[in-house]
């Protein structure tokens, strides 16, 4: 009985989160099933595994192209002269119980099926076989990931889904989705925007263990400061919905859901047989655990950015410097759109500002118009006054600055000791501050140059977003978050 | 009088608008106190124009910089040898109302003051002089475009605001924006995006001439085929309704608000001392008026991709084609959030899906998730099968495709033949289907592929877009006024 919720269930939670602890961090892993036509998958991406791997592959055809990549195969699990703490399987549907029946007698920690063709496909033959190695798993207490999923990703140890995520250095965000492509989206872009990932599961269709499980798991995992989700439906959305509640409490948890619409709803279904609940439902059940909300892999992306990058701030009130007067207008919009407030600033903070503010051709009021003092002259030591304004200011709660529009992103390509003086003054400024701190480098027609600017700032520590809208909108949330950390909201 | 809507105007519509055409299709043109620390931008930009290009200048320190860029040099406007059909005027802004003076003396079609320090910045002495010059172009029936902005950019003639923006060859977008930097980034983003703009303006403060002027003359423009507007505020709001509900009624015409928020509004005067209208107000008069409303750059540049690259059809029944499941679940989502339907095919339809779709591992009810298909096994006749069905089915009104996520984009890396066959199948497709067809490339992590593919895409006519969420929210817009132009809404 893997489902301590279940009724009559024989384990306790610790007992399930002891046993994912070993699946997470094997020490040895085997592969059963891997073959050419799929480029082996598995274990090209198992070639960073820090522990020991097999492979399980009875075809002759397929065993040289095995050995050649270097690991031991075997005829079956139970010929690995060795403890298994995890397994990935990748065999036709029609010979999954035979392998689910060998972990169990191995007594290996947990298994993934990647195999796919279960209930998902609304087939009789795929529903009864899912009956049967979830019944087999939860007989005999194996811990089954899937089916139709790509199961654990562990970034320090080099336990990957693709050859091409990261490996061998630790991360502090960890990552739980109902779809494989997003949970290696998730981070193979989070990675291109500074998101170190700790440990990730794809699941599937969750005959076994369900979102809560690794959820619960995921609260208790030390190196896990930040969580993201992409859920399409939970099997238990009760006990879902209090997993989410008290991990909340203590992390931040991003939940992107999927299949909010009635044609989304229907292709969840085709999808991992996910049943839908009603958005209303939902909506307001994140609301009380606290969590924040999501509608892409984007805004996903940029909300855990803002949560692991910022220092964390309730205050809803931006101070906001813009490079020309026409993307002041466009930032304070896009700021309050997203329910963010633009003040005017203190009289103190004005007269400093009209000490050094050339008064015809920018504005001052907030947002500031740095076009005449920075843009145009691009001088740091007139940023840090503005930045200093806006540190010191009582009626500002954070900070976004836009940086390298257009002309301004030629000359850092032309001339990069501008580039780095700004970036100075901006990581002092964050080092300085208590106040949330983002950067926006939309790509414009110099997308290269911008892609390089949000790459040069990540390494200092403040994120970038690609759009005032994006930044607006993450930062909102992580405000949202942190408000819920302090029960203001 | 310039305007024809004062009290007592003198001039027809069609006087203006005919010395608006002399001032847009310029034989010579004048800059008046371009200057070493400005970067010489304005005769710099201007070294593509196809006439004959003057300056004046009387700073000694100054002349010899502008001969060595091969530009002669005068004194005053009044000593030039030729008529001059446009002015561009970038002296301090007490001295324009001399400049102003002499353009009335010469007979100058029109003169754009780059100059700034006007009615934006709140002070009496800028509010004064925005009022003298005003006055004087009204008395004279000088056409003002200004103050505060870049005024006038002809692609085909080289006439330009910035050297990076392109010259040379026709165009068939307009832009008519409040703000230089929005004006100059519409051009320069939306060339990357396939927008080849005709005939655009930033006009700024708008003293004489308002946007309903050069609304009225893009109307009329044969070459302009789509517009798009950055809007802060009308100096005649009821003009500027009416003048968009005529041109909506012949052409696209795309409305960015900026200023819509509280504190908008403030940055707005700040900006072009535009006074903000009520965004009620502002949204039914859009809706009236048939216009397109979009929020940012971003969204204007998608909505007129999807306008002059789409063929036009009326209805919201999306025919969608992922890349796997959980791309599936999202697409239908994002386009479903857009108003937009994913309807279940024809039976007849599902009879020709089910002779060649694999049933284990894609689903095939709508979307159709081509991974088993053409996603891993990368078979353009596939996808040529699947966009037939499509077609073909009469529940489909518009087709939307993914192309190059994840795996798919580092295999056209990999092999630029796969992308080259299935980018020859959709050019197949689009020339004989009469459904609007976008197809969706996200950066994902390989964002060089994928601005590649994206690339390639538009060479086909194809209108690629970065996320479903933005291809959805144009195309919405797009079929929106296609529904208007039918009198469907």
């Amino acid at each position: 009985m893997a489902r301590p919720d279940s009724p009559g269930a024989a384990e306790t939670r610790s007992d399930v989160q002891q046993r994912l602890d070993r699946a997470f961090n094997p020490r040895t892993v085997a592969v059963v099933g891997d073959k050419r036509a799929m480029g082996y998958l598995w274990l090209r991406s198992m070639s960073t595994f820090q522990g020991k791997l097999y492979s399980v592959q009875i075809d002759p055809d397929e065993i040289p192209g095995i050995e050649e990549l270097g690991v031991p195969n075997f005829a079956s699990l139970l010929d690995i002269p060795d403890e298994i703490d995890y397994v990935v399987c990748a065999v036709p549907r029609q010979v999954s119980p035979r392998v689910v029946a060998d972990c169990i007698e191995k007594g290996v920690g947990a298994v993934t099926l990647f195999t796919s063709g279960f209930a998902e496909t609304e087939t009789e033959e795929g529903i009864r076989l899912q009956e049967e190695i979830g019944q087999m798993a939860r007989q005999a207490g194996l811990l089954l990931i899937g089916p139709n999923c790509m199961g654990i990703y562990n970034r320090r140890l080099g336990l990957r889904h693709s050859w091409e995520q990261p490996a061998g250095d630790a991360g502090n965000v960890g990552f739980i989705s109902q779809s494989g492509t997003h949970c290696i989206n998730f981070s193979l872009v989070g990675d291109r925007h500074g998101i170190r990932c700790s440990k990730n599961v794809s699941f599937g269709n969750a005959v076994v263990l369900d979102a809560a499980d690794y959820l619960e798991y995921l609260a208790d995992d030390a190196e896990t400061e930040v969580i993201g989700i992409y859920m399409e439906g939970a099997q238990d959305t009760r006990r879902f919905f209090r997993a989410l509640r008290e991990t909340a409490r203590v992390k931040p948890v991003v939940v992107w859901k999927g299949g909010v619409t009635a044609a989304g709803a229907r292709a969840i279904y085709s999808h991992t047989a996910a049943l839908a609940t009603a958005p209303a439902v939902w909506d307001a059940a994140m609301r009380q655990a606290g969590a924040v909300q999501a509608e892409s892999l984007d805004e996903t992306i940029d909300a855990v950015k803002a949560l692991v990058y910022c220092k964390p701030g309730s205050g809803y009130r931006m101070g906001l410097i813009a490079m020309t007067g026409g993307q002041s207008v466009v930032i304070t919009d896009d700021f309050e759109r997203e329910g963010l407030e633009v003040p005017l600033l203190t009289a103190a903070s004005y007269e400093k500002l009209s000490q050094f503010f050339n008064i015809i051709g920018g504005s001052y009021r907030n947002p500031l118009d740095s076009g005449g003092t920075i843009g145009w002259g691009l001088l740091p030591q007139n940023l840090e006054k503005l930045l200093g304004v806006l540190d010191e200011d009582e009626t500002v709660d954070a900070i976004a600055m836009e940086v390298g529009a257009g002309f301004l992103a030629r000359r850092m390509r032309e001339n990069p000791g501008i580039l780095d003086a700004l970036l100075d003054t901006m990581t002092a400024h964050r080092e300085r501050s208590q106040k949330p701190f983002i950067a926006i480098a939309h790509p414009g027609h110099l997308e290269d140059v911008s892609a390089m600017i949000r790459s040069r700032l990540l390494e200092r520590g403040i994120p970038p977003f690609a759009s005032f809208q994006a930044g607006a909108r993450a930062l909102r949330r992580a405000i949202d978050y942190w408000r819920f950390r302090e029960g203001l909201d």
